[in-house]
């Protein structure tokens, strides 16, 4: 994993910033005869788009993407099918508000990157948050809707768990819920919807934001995925979904409650299914031990802090070492937590195929 | 990171099993000129060592490292010097307990490794646990002593905050007590030894065992250090942290908590400092903005779930495919978490030394 | 080094192919604050570009880049400034010269990848050669482009130096003749140019090709750059060299000519100079001992075999398993080896640009 | 490949000096069920083994090996087969002869990497020359031992071609005369062997030396094996081969000679066989095509520079800067080339062994 590289055998590179003419990433090592369609990459940009619903950004962006290589165009004149060689994808930037930065380009506003990125480069692109805006996280999803395509039979599917203090009721659970045309938020609970919106509202109207936790759930996962020691999938899940931006906690399984409980609460006991694979008697581990998946449901959840732009005036700095207040306008999420659904779950499935490559590199299997 | 190297510039790869004749690593990358002696691993290698209370494993081990290259002796003859070439450490095992792992061979203890590690690789090393036995982690904490000298200024503690449901008093947490003799838990907190020990000589009496969270914090961490996206400093210490074996959940700075809070109160505000550094009112970020060092503490934490051995029957299956009942006698940790202190500061600091030599690197600073 | 990304520190993925829409690059890791224009790069790829002589491919293509990321416009609107995030690149492709490749589309041609693609992938892009084209290397020139601006001081030239039987006169070396408006050959001996187009007239007529030997010379490069065992300078360089198109050999300093002579003759004699660096009597070495730089000018060479694109029916056999006669029809080059010679600086750039940041990295200096 | 790993899934990691206390390697990546015995491996380092005839170094070292980690005995006590974890080997050095190195501690000898690095680090370990020593070779030679067997079918010689001036017959050619106990130079032409004992006699009494050129062939390499663009098999090959200490040139197939013919000449054609593989017609190729394996056999060459040890004084420096005159004394090889033979084996075996794994990761197959 280099500085904006993913994966070893299944490997995203992603481009690009805010406020430049486009974005972008490019896949290597995807093996050839995958197919998928341009629509089948559109439907998983469209639901991570910003612009959708009153409880996220305003920005109006497309997010058109174009396939630039690395695919055969099939005869029927839409599917794509991979050759093996580099899949570049492209989206240009359309909605970049041309506006004055004046003093915000001189200022570090608290909880951005924006006194990090000047310590670390000596320089920073201040236009809309540059690398570190969440615009990134559209090519995380354009790769994770080809790497879907590489694991035969495996689904991946996440959901908003919580928001701030409020939290879905899991006896509600229904993932037909979470894309329904209704249902602004990703949740799994019907009755949270309403809980939800007027919480949020509240939190928008103030100028405000808030946190939240998304789960993500991946099935179909064989077993045997993984590898013991520093190659662990929990490991590589637990970066690829820390590497989002705003998240601040990743936990597997159980996760912290693993802490709390004793080693016979938290055994997942087994007994011998008739199809000759073991059944386990419950998933506390979440679908891994020792680094490699059982073959059970991996399930992996993370913590995402409030957006940092909010409009009550922060105390900070500036460049030029003075003392400032800062309030930050703009179009910003109220809750980035909600969009990041479909962006934890476009890291799983990379992180899941890059795991499927590495484990049949290694065993042929 | 490979599946058993991790570190890109600062390289630590491992090997060894438990029942082999040694364990070790291989630390590529270190800088030249960087001068330790083999008592100051030793020094680190001991907090980690088995068989010093009640409280963890009997297993009765020396765990003496020798350094087999990349130093040259000073003329004081203990001090070595690193000339930039490969660092070769080894530690023998020596309390192999012979025994005949009869059935233990077959069958898959729940919540180990065992049923996975049969199927990714077709095969696995039953004795001891194998490459998944603690003893790994020796070669860790080996890396870890010499990863601290490589960034001038470091210094990197942990603690254990946590244990099952019983967890220590902040307000009174002193560094110092850490490593008191009269500490076998590696607690802040004075106050909680009693309690500890109550709870865990149950625990350890009923053959059960508890989890526990861990707290590692890295002071003097320049600003800078990390990467925006796919490098960002909180990630790579995820993945490092995740890679711990029984870790089920990683968080930095308020972690969790930031999903329940608002952007007013999660963000740290900043006041320009008479050194010309800012001055940063809070630290909820853990050290880490945008995925950059802000030169605040790194703060982490990581929940160990409760051992997987215990003395309870489990339901189970063995590699017949027959439903069988496991009971895992012999000498294990009633709290595997306590010894995570030392593995969990090891790793900080590898990835600390890590991202060091990578943003040197890049920028030349 | 995967498989189509090359360098550690300075990171340089390509995609695209030849009759896709377009292809390009993504540079990861360039250091912040250093400063081109995009003409600078447009002057690198027009020196590369087809249709310039009668000796290169008739295939018009502007070749025009586009800097979409990773740079921050200065004030002159004409300056560009690295901010240390990933520089994405793109050229399109536009004389992609639509035809029917009926029969070329299941035929192997000899000395193509025709069938080891096929072998590989079980599919290919048969058009205009895919991945292999000749046009993927405009990335890699673009990519140069930016690594020559990494290293103060550095100096990367290249010339060819033989074509088929004829050779140049060392004797007439001139640097400034090598990109002399009226050499279309990069060779270094104004001599030569009449020679060469003599010969390379016969076989362009005769529908024929042939190879090249192209020396490539980078002055400035710091002592100290490389590392001993698997990070060789020279290791890297060859391994840069050969990953060129229908490169057969690579050799540093007097190469296989080392092989010839004796210890005595291939020493390379230190004198002390009086700026305090050691003069060396001679460069056999070729600026390279133990896979480190002397801080003597990298000499390295590469052989470039004929292209296999000839007039002269060849025997092979087709995706049906029938055998069959081929003869490579289209705009071909007659001896590829003449626009190798930017691509081959362009690749010693990028590998000392990624050698200055590990050196940096590990040793600081 | 970082400093001193190579590979991408079957990775090699070597550490360890000449006069340091052992040397060895860690295997990560090899499949598991891989069986061999340490015989086996032993076998392969007597091949290079230093002290065999007089045309080697008179170092004895008897090279044993012992492999620490990632096998599991089999019953008969002898066979060990591999587990998926990584393979620690480890040799000791015996005979480190003590010695008084002073004046060699301070002056860098021509052509050595003395120079080169103290520039790269500051420091360096003078004694036997430290990293740099043919010593470090015995770990490629174990690591390539494991390697030869995980491509099933794969068969790996090598075998010298030419010795300064003097060349062997081709016509000549016998595999089975190479390892001959009355062959001392792995030379395929028994005619050869009188030629070079007298050549050679002469070069070392003079107390001089020689180069060298080295052929090495793979055979059974599947087709397929390689990649397109940077993960070219023949680069790979390129770059292991450079790796070895003291050689300065490598070519595939016909390699520089591909530059002096042309297109017809050059064109390997082909016709379908019975067995539903093509035939060959010839392997200018050296069974790389577009860097992705062809199936027929694999075929490299490396120079091998004359040993730098030489005992007429050459002209240098010291590190105060003075001007010296040095004459390296000890036990060297006069014609380093010889023992190249099955190092250059060894690295063709785990680069074929690296791309057979990376391979079936992407494809499958």
């Amino acid at each position: 994993m280099s500085h904006n590289t993913f994966g070893h055998l299944f490997r995203v590179t992603t481009w690009g910033e805010s406020h430049g003419p486009a974005l972008g990433c490019v896949i290597d090592g995807c093996p050839p005869g995958i197919r998928f369609t341009e629509a089948d990459i559109q439907h998983e940009l469209d639901r991570r788009r910003p612009g959708k619903s009153r409880f996220v950004t305003q920005r109006r962006e497309p997010d058109a993407v174009r396939v630039l290589s690395g695919v055969l165009p099939e005869e029927d004149g839409v599917t794509l099918v991979t050759t093996g060689t580099p899949i570049s994808m492209l989206i240009e930037n359309v909605d970049q508000r041309s506006k004055d930065y004046g003093e915000i380009a001189r200022q570090f506003r608290p909880g951005h990157a924006d006194y990090t990125y000047q310590a670390k480069y000596g320089l920073r692109d201040y236009r809309g948050g540059g690398r570190s805006s969440a615009r990134e996280t559209a090519a995380r999803v354009a790769a994770g809707a080809v790497a879907r395509r590489v694991v035969p039979g495996l689904k991946v599917r996440g959901a908003l768990v919580s928001m701030g203090e409020k939290a879905i009721d899991r006896a509600n659970w229904d993932w037909d819920f979470v894309d329904d045309a209704e249902n602004p938020f990703f949740t799994p609970d019907r009755a949270s919807v309403a809980v939800f919106s007027d919480y949020l509202d509240g939190i928008r109207k103030a100028g405000s934001s808030v946190g939240a936790v998304v789960e993500v759930v991946a099935e179909g996962v064989p077993a045997g995925l993984g590898a013991p020691i520093y190659g662990k999938l929990d490991q590589d899940i637990a970066a690829a979904l820390m590497s989002i931006n705003a998240v601040k906690g990743v936990e597997i399984g159980n996760g912290f409650e693993a802490a709390r409980i004793t080693g016979e609460e938290n055994a997942d006991e087994m007994r011998m299914g008739n199809d000759g694979n073991p059944i386990f008697l419950s998933n506390h581990a979440g679908g891994v031990l020792g680094g490699i998946a059982t073959g059970q449901p991996v399930v992996a959840r993370f913590a995402v802090k409030p957006t940092s732009s909010i409009l009550t005036p922060r105390q900070s700095i500036d460049l030029d070492g003075r003392n400032v207040e800062v309030t930050t306008k703009g179009r910003h999420d109220p809750c980035v937590g909600i969009r990041a659904v479909p962006i934890g779950e476009a890291m799983l499935a990379c992180t899941i195929a890059d795991h499927y490559l590495r484990h049949r590199g290694q065993t042929g299997r």
